[in-house]
Order: C-alpha cells, then sequence, then structure tokens
C-alpha cells in the first residue's frame, strides 16, 4: 500500500485561517468567465516600494538609470519616492523636475502617509510638475486597527479624510500643476470589505473626483493573505460597491508572500480592476511586489500587446540587476537564464519538430515567421521577440557520477562559468563529442574549454585573428580610460589605442579601425584562487556583428583578462563566419 | 492629464489567445466557493523533473543526499527517475531498493514513456522494491499530435493503451511489489478537455483500478498557458467526467511558465484534487515545476498541517542548492533570505507594536506564543516556526547618495558579504551610530566592521575570548581532517587538536573541550582580489549555544581564514553573553 503522511509536529494551532479572519463571500462572481482583451494601466514602483526593500537603497545615479529605463519601456505611471519621509527621495523628486527629466507623457506619483507635516512636505516635492498623482494612505486593517493604533473606524477613516481635506487645499500651492490623486486603504487584505469600501467612498467624496479627472483606489495586498481567488472576490465585491465608479480608477498592488502576486494581479484585473502596480522582476518588500514582466508577458504570449517593450530584455534585466544589486533568478518566467533552454532529449526533438512546421508553414504562406501563428512545443513564445534564443543543452556522459562539466570547471580549475556560458560551452562540448565520439576525461574537457576560449602561450597552439602581445592603459583626469595595445592581426603586430569611459570600452574603441564590430552584452570576473597564483578569470557575452557568444581571459591582471576576453569572442566569431554553414 | 499607454511594437499578432486554442468551459464551476482544509497527498518529483533540468544533474551521492531530506521531511512519494532512459538513473533506483534505504512507508515512483523496451527495463528497475508507481505517459496535445507525431487521435490513445497492457502484464515479472500505476497525458493543458478524459478513461479501463487500489491520473500544466483559474476549471471538469472516480487519484503537475505554478496547484486542489507534484524551491525545466516549499508553507500559514516538517528551513535550503547548484533568490517565499525582514520603518513600527500585544496576550492568557493566535502585522507566520528570525533593517544615513553600507565593503574592501550578514552588521552599524549619533565616514563603517568580525593584528586592539597563533592541518587517507592549533584562550596560549570532515569540523571538535557548543549553519568564503595581495575572505554563520550568528575571517589562506571565523562567531557570542540584557 501507499502510506500516508503524517503529522509535521509543526504548531500549525496558532494560525487562523483567512476564511475565519475576513469574511469575502460572492457566490455570484463573475469574473471567472472573463477573459483578457487588452493591457491594464501600470504604475511601476520601483523607486518607491522597490527601492524601500533593497539592503542598499539606490543612489541618485541608480534611480536616474532606473527612471530612464521604466519610461524608456513605456511606463507612463511612475512612483519616484516618498519624499516627505527621505531627503533623498526629495531630492530626486525635484532634480527629475528642475532637470526636465520628466517626459510630457509621464506622469510622476509621489507616496505620502496622511499627516499634515508629510503632505505639505509632498506638494513641495512635486511643485513645478506639469502634473502629478499624490498617492496618500493609512492602514485600514484589523490588525492594524487594534495592535498599531488603537483605534475605531472612525478614527482611521477621520485619517484619510483629513489627508484629502489638506491634499485639496494645498493644490492651491501648485497652480502649474495638474494633481490626480490615488488613495490606498493599507494593508486591505486584512480589512473588512464593508469598512474597506466605506473609508474609499468618504475619500472618493471629499476627493470629488469626475469622469475627466479620476481617483486611484489603490487596493493593496500588503501581505497576500489567502488564494488569489480570494482576492479577485474581493475586488469585484468593491467594484460593485464603491461610489461613483464612472470617476474612479481601481488599481491592484499584490505582494507575494504566497507566491501567487502574479495570479492575484490576473484574476483581479479579471474581476474589474483597471490598473496594476509593481516591480520589475518582482522586487518589493519581503517577497516582492507582483513582477510587472511577467504580467506584461504573459499578455504579450496571449497576443494581447503589453503596451510595454520587453523587446530588449537583457537590458531591462542588467540595469535592474545593477539598481537593486539583487539577481534575477535561473526561473524567473520569461527572463531567467535558463527559461528557453530544454534539456530533455524529448523536449529537444519536439522542439526542433516544431522549428521544421514553422518553416514549412511560413514558406507555405510566402511570409516570415511574425506573421504566422506561433506554435512550438515547450516554447511559449519566440525568444527572439525579446532578444533571446532557444538554447538545447546536451549533457556529455564522460563525467559519469563525478559531477558535469561546469562543475569540473569549478572544481578542478576554480572557474565559475556563468549560465549562459555554461550552456553555450555544453555545445561546444557536444559538437567535438558528436565528431569524435567517446567518453570524455577531465582533462579533455578543460583541453576543450582552454582551446575554444582561452589564448595559448605557446603561438603553435593558437588560432584566430587576433592575440595579445601588451597594452598600456592610462586613466584620464576626466574619468575617461585609454589604452594602447600592441596586439597580433592574423600573425603579424599591429599598434592600436582607443578611449572609452572604462578599459574594456577603450580596447573596443581601439579595434573599430580594425573592421571589428563589437558591443559588449554582459560581463562577470572573478578572482580564481586565494593562493599565490592570483589570476583573475573575466567572462564577456558579446555582439560581433550578427552574433551573440562568449568570450574568456584570464590573467594575473583583471584589465588583461577582460581584453583577452573581448578577443576571445571575436576570435570565435570570425572563425565561425568563414566556415561554411 | 494621465498620458495612455502606447503600442509597444512588438509582434503581438504571432501569438493565439488561449481561449482560442483549446476550450475550457464550466459556467457552473463550484471550486470557488471551496477552502481548503487539510494536506493533499504529495508526490516530491526533484530527482525527476528538477533533476533533469540541471545544467550539471546530480550525481549518485547529491541524489541520496536529496532523498534522504525529502524522506526526513515526510514525503512519502517519492519519484526517483527516469530509469529506463538514463544509466544514472536506474543505478540509483537499484541502490536505493538493494541498498535498503527505502523506509517502510515511503514509495517510490520511476517515470517512463510508453515504449515497450522502456517499461520493460523500468520493471527491471524496481525489481525488489516493496511498492512502487509505475508512472507512464505520452503526450496529447493538439500542438504535438499534429507537429511531433503526425497522428490521428486514436494513434495517441494506443499508444497509451498498449503501454497500460504492457505494464499489468509485467507485473507478473515482480511478484514481490505491489506495483501502483500513474498516467499522465503530459501537455495536457494543450489537449482539448473531451480528448483527455477520453484517453485517461481509456487507460482506466485497461489498469481496472480498485478503491483499494486506485489508480494516479496525473493533469499536468507541462506548459502553463492560461490563468490558473482557467487550470482550475479544467479539473473540475475532469473530476467530473473521469469514470470510477472512487478509484482514481487526481494528480496535479504545474509548470510555471506565467508565475502562477503555486495558484495553478491551489486553484485545482481546490476543484477536486487529490495529490500534487513538485519540487522544493521550484526547480524543474525552465521556469521550474510548482514550488512544494511555497505550497506546504501556504497551508501551515492557514493552520492547516502539510504533514512536511519545514521546521528546519535552513537545512532544507542548504541542501536542495548544494544539490542542484542552483540558488534559492532573496525573496522566494518562506524561505528567502530577505523575506523575514523589514525595511520600512512604519513597518518596523508595525512589527514592534504586534510583537508587545502577543507578549501581554500570551501572558494575559499564562501560555506561550505557541498557544495563542498569531497577529503580527507584515509577518504572514512566525518566523521562529522554521527556524528564522525576524529582522529589522535600519539604514545608515552616512553614505548619502554614495550607496551604502554593504556596497562600500565591497567596492573599499573587496569583501562581498552573504545577505543575512549584511542585515547583521546593519544591526552593529545602528548600535553604534544610536549609541554615538552623527553621520558615518566610509572609514568609520570599515573599523566598525573590522573591530566586531576581524581579528585584529595588533594585541591591544583585540578584544574576545580567543585568538589565532598557529594552525597545522594535516589530511588522513581515511579523507578525515585532523587539525592542530595553537590559539589563545583569554589571552593564555592552549594547544587544542580535533577531527573532522573537514578543517571547520576538525577546529570546531577542537573547541569542544574547551567547552565551545558550535554548528555551523552556512558557509560562504571568496577570494578577496586579483592583485598581489590575495586574501580570501571566510564567512560562517554559526549556532553557538542558543545564539545564531556569523563570523568572518581574511587570511591569505581559506583555512586559516575559516578558522578565524569560527572564532569570531564564538567570540562575539561570548561576549554577548556576559553583557546583561
Amino acid at each position: 500500500m501507499i502510506h500516508p503522511q503524517q503529522p509535521s509536529g509543526m504548531p500549525t494551532q496558532k494560525y487562523v485561517p483567512f476564511q475565519e479572519q475576513i469574511r469575502v463571500e460572492l457566490p455570484d462572481r463573475t469574473w471567472p468567465d472573463q477573459v483578457m482583451t487588452k493591457a491594464p494601466r501600470w504604475c511601476a514602483v520601483d523607486l518607491r516600494d522597490g527601492n524601500q526593500a533593497l539592503i542598499d537603497p539606490m543612489d541618485a545615479e541608480r534611480k536616474m538609470r532606473m527612471f530612464k529605463l521604466l519610461v524608456k519601456m513605456g511606463y507612463k505611471e511612475i512612483e519616484v519616492g516618498f519624499p516627505s519621509a527621505s531627503q533623498t527621495d526629495f531630492d530626486f523628486c525635484r532634480e527629475l523636475i528642475e532637470g526636465g527629466h520628466i517626459p510630457d507623457d509621464v506622469t510622476i506619483q509621489v507616496l505620502t502617509q496622511c499627516r499634515d507635516h508629510l503632505i505639505e512636505r509632498t506638494f513641495d516635492a512635486i511643485r513645478g510638475s506639469k502634473t502629478a498623482i499624490v498617492h496618500f494612505y493609512n492602514s485600514t486593517s484589523v490588525l492594524q486597527r487594534r495592535v498599531v493604533f488603537g483605534m475605531s473606524e472612525e478614527g482611521i477613516i477621520d485619517i484619510a479624510l483629513q489627508g484629502a481635506r489638506l491634499c485639496r487645499k494645498l493644490e492651491e500651492t501648485v497652480p502649474e500643476t495638474d494633481v490626480y490623486y490615488e488613495y490606498s486603504p493599507e494593508s486591505y487584505t486584512g480589512t473588512e470589505l464593508e469598512f474597506a469600501v466605506r473609508i474609499c467612498n468618504e475619500v472618493i467624496a471629499v476627493i470629488d473626483p469626475t469622469p475627466d479627472h479620476k481617483i486611484i483606489i489603490n487596493l493593496p495586498a500588503t501581505v497576500e493573505m489567502a488564494t488569489p481567488n480570494v482576492y479577485a472576490d474581493s475586488i469585484e465585491w468593491m467594484v460593485r460597491h464603491l461610489d461613483r465608479r464612472e470617476s474612479v480608477v481601481v488599481s491592484l498592488h499584490p505582494h507575494n508572500d504566497r507566491g501567487e502576486g502574479v495570479a492575484a494581479a490576473e484574476l483581479g484585473y479579471l474581476a474589474g480592476a483597471d490598473r496594476i502596480e509593481g516591480c520589475l522582476f518582482g522586487n518589493g518588500e519581503r517577497t516582492g511586489n507582483v513582477c510587472l514582466v511577467t504580467l506584461g508577458m504573459n499578455l504579450f504570449s496571449q497576443g494581447i500587446d503589453p503596451q510595454i517593450d520587453f523587446s530588449d530584455m537583457a537590458d531591462v534585466r542588467r540595469t535592474v540587476e545593477y539598481c537593486t544589486q539583487l539577481p534575477v533568478h535561473e526561473r524567473h518566467p520569461w527572463g531567467g537564464d535558463l527559461v528557453y533552454t530544454a534539456f530533455s532529449g524529448s523536449h529537444q526533438d519536439a522542439i526542433k519538430k516544431g522549428f521544421e512546421d514553422m518553416e514549412r508553414r511560413t514558406a507555405a504562406a510566402g511570409t516570415d515567421i511574425n506573421h504566422i501563428d506561433w506554435g512550438v512545443p515547450y516554447l511559449p513564445i519566440d525568444p527572439h521577440d525579446i532578444g533571446r534564443s532557444y538554447e538545447a543543452v546536451v549533457r556529455v556522459n564522460s563525467q559519469s557520477g563525478k559531477g558535469g562539466v561546469s562543475y569540473l570547471l569549478k572544481a578542478e580549475h576554480g572557474l565559475d562559468l556563468p549560465r549562459r556560458l555554461q550552456v553555450e560551452f555544453s555545445h561546444v562540448v557536444q559538437r567535438r563529442t558528436d565528431a569524435e565520439g567517446g567518453e570524455l576525461s577531465a582533462s579533455e574537457i578543460w583541453q576543450m574549454f582552454a582551446d575554444e576560449y582561452l589564448h595559448a602561450e605557446q603561438a603553435d597552439q593558437r588560432w584566430g585573428r587576433f592575440a595579445p602581445v601588451r597594452s598600456t592603459l592610462i586613466g584620464a583626469d576626466d574619468g575617461m580610460d585609454h589604452i594602447e595595445s600592441v596586439i597580433t592581426d592574423h600573425g603579424k603586430q599591429v599598434e592600436i589605442s582607443g578611449t572609452g569611459n572604462g578599459p574594456i570600452a577603450a580596447f573596443i574603441a581601439a579595434l573599430e579601425p580594425l573592421g571589428v564590430d563589437v558591443r559588449v552584452l554582459d560581463y562577470h570576473e572573478h578572482a580564481l584562487s586565494a593562493g599565490g597564483d592570483a589570476r583573475a578569470a573575466a567572462y564577456v557575452e558579446c555582439a560581433v556583428g550578427e552574433r551573440v557568444l562568449w568570450g574568456v581571459g584570464l590573467h594575473e591582471s583583471i584589465v588583461k583578462a577582460s581584453l583577452r576576453a573581448i578577443m576571445s569572442a571575436v576570435n570565435r566569431a570570425e572563425r565561425d563566419a568563414v566556415v561554411p554553414a
């Protein structure tokens, strides 16, 4: 027999099920019969909720990078900070306005608690902006009313209404700004629906919105407390009971404590909401805010334009990782390193047949791949649409039971290959094993790696157009780097020089007159060991002409390791370009 | 005005919405009115789907570690491999059986395609096991039927039925094994429901299950293609249409392409399924299988016993990271480094008041924290239940606009602190700034770090019970390490020695006679630089007596850096123990 599971011994008795805390009943719900047909209004809160939840918050330069990325992607509503609570946020808000960084079609949003001096300071922060959304909130949950505020429902409502009234009054202090309002009953998911709708309706009455100048009512899952269908039920209930619906934008703000933030956003949107707040790659307090990349790409994969441009996913990801100093996980939907990779032989076979079928249908229709219905097993979208490619990983049977190729390079040679390089190198190994057959020893794998990527010290083992001879780097006073290099080009020594905002950029500039078109997409480096043999490894992912591929360099100097990595990538690209397909 | 979003220019026209591919209609659905009251049957597929999707699959040792972890946590059904497709999987299956590693109340499950020679090999693999689940599958989706198999519905059904018949026949070859069956119409989410139920019902008829000896019908979201309510509708439809329901276990197997695997599992379970397959921390092909940790902990947080023990989350996570060589993301629900961390001042204040209220209620009820209802804002569970603790991060205003404390330690000193150490050190900084006030310079922060964690070379700057003098490490033939150290204990030189399966274990053994109780929970190391100053940094998270805290060591030798890190943690623990609270 199959034996039943046993009690875990964990203290389950201390937790009260959600349905015993808050009643959400909507037997005549209609949202499960809806489907999405268009994108919601998006609001990116990366610079607020996202930034708030970093051990090291973004400095001014990173904030500007993030803001510009969001603008470039197409977000029109961007929460830029909590200026009354943080001088950094205040200064950034002023810099955006005074520096003229806000495009005419983008509206900034600022968060504030419902306290007089904070609201006043908030209006100081937005002065001079063409439009702005003032987002005021107070906490409304049963738990917070009792434990944090010790207040009746009336007291909590008063906080919100006083805030709303002061906002309306302060509008006259910013006559050049078209001020919109957003109100959040914070900790909404822990609030009785009757109370939530009451406080929202009273706020609506004070703000007095019109169909042409709506108020945003934002219903945050500050803590995700139940399954996403319950959130959707609550949203549909609110949508039915909110006053002046034609003058209200219903907004969602899911967090991800139960790992269901994406589902909560989508089902809540089906339930009648108009707008969703979130962060790129799900940054935010604790488990994060809902991921805007996942939501946007989910729409895209259903043939619905997200109205946000994800076509350069690598750039989006790189910028987010730079600004947040947090990694995007290998399995993160749509953007992770491994999500367009197939490991299983049967998956790979099906994908191959899918691509062949796409080719046949494209030819038969006399069109291109973007104008026939996408249909490749295991690939929900065409990775090329976001600048990625499909990768099949074939494993090498050499290491039976001893760990695989990447493991071995790390364990025996200290090389910690970036994921996408691991995938790329697996192809190199596979090509050679297909050609040569048989099992591979650890040293054969290392030889393959060295031969494919590394500069050979002995000239007779070298291949490729370029090889290093010597380089001198001069850091200029203005922060630019100038490099003077001697390299061999097809075996002949040449002197090159270039300038850029770093040694790699300078070296790439120096290569340009030789007809080399190379652009760095990703860069990793690490020290090789802590012992006497202190070398650095540099890994660069480059676009060389049309091709994207990796180069690797090892050297005592991290600068020289980087230059070798660039030459490695260029050599590999040029070698493959002359071999007939 | 707030400007509308604009078209992205992405090729949305190539994607067909799910509802135009597969019809799932269930206007009289009942699942949205259900709530969960008990744990489903779990099946852990970490050794199959999870292992399959690794660049370097687990070797035999890692597989065994994973198997033993799953058993220890309480999983009773464990898919251990695809023995007919992989010699490594076959060997592991045999080792489990012949080595007697399968507890009496645990059932192994093995996957196979519906091909004669593979099924035969599968029965060879399970021979001698007390029970086993033979899991056979074939692909049924519209897309795969057309593109991969070029077959009619009848052809696809024949594949499944031939497999089922052969299975029944081969049972006689394993008379000592109680064989159960699981059938998966693979790519179920891309299959018309009418066809899915037809093939399942024909398989059920061949297997001929009974209420005492059920068949498992597994309905995989091989690719997540729609919102999770659609998956739930489809499951409820299947549950209504499957024959011999009393003899069928309906199983779910969600993947996470749209980031909604957890929601799909939970809503599908509400829709009438009995069982869920997934992987710890969501390992698996592409975006992964549904995360068993999240599902189990979601139940726990609702007062429902998951029947799986998550009380030592650090151990679960460490083992998974070791076996998969993939990290658990900082924001992963329930297990990530940052999910019990509060950054916002208002959150911290609310949490503090929540804990005070818990104390009051505990005292009033004359009981302990495990016997009153949990209620602390922003903390959905008591982190202690899984061996974690709540952390409040207070930022230091010193670096205004120049990056924070961790950034600085990395940029200026090359130290890449693990996340939880970053959080811990933020407290150290905070305590000192609270005491001393004012802004902090970069060098003051470094001084704080060095004084708190590092061994001071100058004796007059030292504090703490232990300091290193010299150590000799002897690696024994049997793989054990023996260490002989001279250290100072309260300033007096003592000689200690110990043996363990590594230098740290040996050193800990050597400290034991001095009355030091220390256990290593986490360990990180990296080389400090690639230049001439080639030192290593070691970071250890230790349990010293009741306390969990970090130690740090720097040294040219990675071994000596580790020993210093241990002494650092012990010194810190002993210092705090003698200071009155």
